[in-house]
């Protein structure tokens, strides 16, 4: 059997080859590449594992599911890229930045757009709370100079560990979310709550996958941060609680050990706690 | 950084590694073992193509909307799976033989059971046909001896590329299908007609894909089998039309050499063409 044989009809060990080389050379070149390294690694997959047929119907079965609950707020297909850390490694071979700069992870489904600006230090939670808490820290550049005008969105969840968009019923609209500007100095402070963990919604297919994995679907405590500024790279990122008991284990594979902020109890003061992270800003 | 660490949070670098640690020690051995191998494979290909966002983006939708247009006959992820050289994949490892046993390929979702027996020598074709065919041969095992009882399940699309369940309307029941049984001799022989190239459905997802890469979407014209006899591995595979445009191309990958069947015209016989074909079993 020639090598053209192997290619123009199929064979199991030259699978992979015998379905790239059917790629049009007028494709575009970046879908080519993109495909065949699909292919290459999903051929190795079956193969490594020699995948039964009964599997191959679970497969089918599973993926099908995933994308009929798709609908409305539900997007299940990113959850699954979520849970198998897909998600986060596209977000850092797109983010990569020296050491030092502040690191990004996932965004999220729950940013909104249209926040209102708040006066620095102002409180974000109009639904009250008990555990509440003030956030400040500095923006700078690499070299440690202040950087000013640098805009801090940041959003996070309630008590009962649901964003504002979860319960348009139960929490005001805006509920822990304010955007704030930076001075001169590159200074932040504003008062919300200290963020809780909460879980993914495991009532689908990526639920019942988690279940059998034996892994649970909580992220650990975090608040949001996108903070961006004229001629820097803007960074979208959480911080993350200290000794949260899930940030080993986040569902979704967010927490990078220089995200996560020590949260200090206060004595006396406006909040019962207090967090400070400094951003660093790579120039762009 | 230690090598707990790097498992304990996210990094690039040991992305897969991060999220295999956490599949439980109490998951289905098996489970474990093929969703490790599929994250292994899964960022690695987003690793090499350096996948981005708006990549990741089209992915998802794609992979949304290959999962909302199943419904009914229609099974969109088994499609995906054919195009992509997969369900040929799995059927190739699950169906290794020794050198000189016929090769199976894949059933196809037009396979339907209830069909009727036939008499050998039987006419399929209920509908007519201008290229009619008779199909012959031997079942024999490895060592050329016949194969008593074997039974043939057989059937092929029509003259316009449509199979009977496809046109409930338009063909008879049972159209181009039936099942024989051999004699003493491992005989086989029935009159049908000569298959004819169609396309898979090439309106949804899949067929927007093959568009980009390029490819078309048919299948080289082929007569399936399924030979299964007592005490033998069933085979089930197609016999394709020698000289068929589509050979080297089935959009599905279906075509292996062994199964390239000749198709001989016949001068003033019963049928305008004939084609033999023997299928060797191996005993189970």
């Amino acid at each position: 059997m020639t090598d053209q044989t192997q290619i123009a009809y199929f064979t199991e060990e030259a699978s992979a080859e015998t379905v790239n080389a059917r790629v049009s050379d007028d494709a575009d070149a970046r879908l080519k590449t993109v495909m065949e390294s699909l292919v290459k690694h999903l051929h190795a997959f079956v193969k490594d594992v020699e995948l039964t047929q009964d599997e191959w119907g679970v497969a089918i079965d599973f993926l099908t599911r995933t994308g009929q609950i798709c609908g409305g707020n539900r997007q299940e297909f990113i959850l699954l890229s979520d849970v198998l850390g897909v998600s986060m490694l596209v977000d850092a071979i797109n983010n990569r930045r020296p050491s030092g700069a502040t690191e990004n992870t996932v965004l999220g489904p729950f940013h909104v757009d249209g926040v209102p600006d708040y006066e620095m230090g102002a409180n974000i939670t109009k639904a009250g709370g008990r555990e509440t808490c003030r956030f400040f820290g500095t923006v700078t550049d690499l070299d440690g100079h202040p950087v000013a005008g640098a805009r801090i969105d940041v959003w996070s969840d309630s008590e009962d560990g649901f964003y504002d968009v979860q319960q348009p019923d139960v929490q005001p609209r805006h509920n822990n979310r304010g955007v704030f500007t930076t001075g001169a100095d590159g200074k932040y402070w504003f008062d919300g709550i200290k963020p809780v963990s909460y879980p993914i919604p495991d009532d689908g297919p990526v639920g019942q996958m988690l279940g059998h994995l034996g892994r649970h679907p909580y992220r650990p405590a975090h608040m949001h941060f996108i903070v961006s500024a004229e001629g820097f790279d803007p960074v979208t990122t959480h911080t993350f609680v200290a000794g949260d008991d899930y940030l080993t284990s986040d569902a979704v594979f967010g927490v990078k050990q220089s995200l996560i902020a020590t949260f200090d109890p206060v004595e006396g003061g406006e909040t019962r706690w207090q967090s400070r992270y400094d951003f660093v800003l790579q120039r762009s």
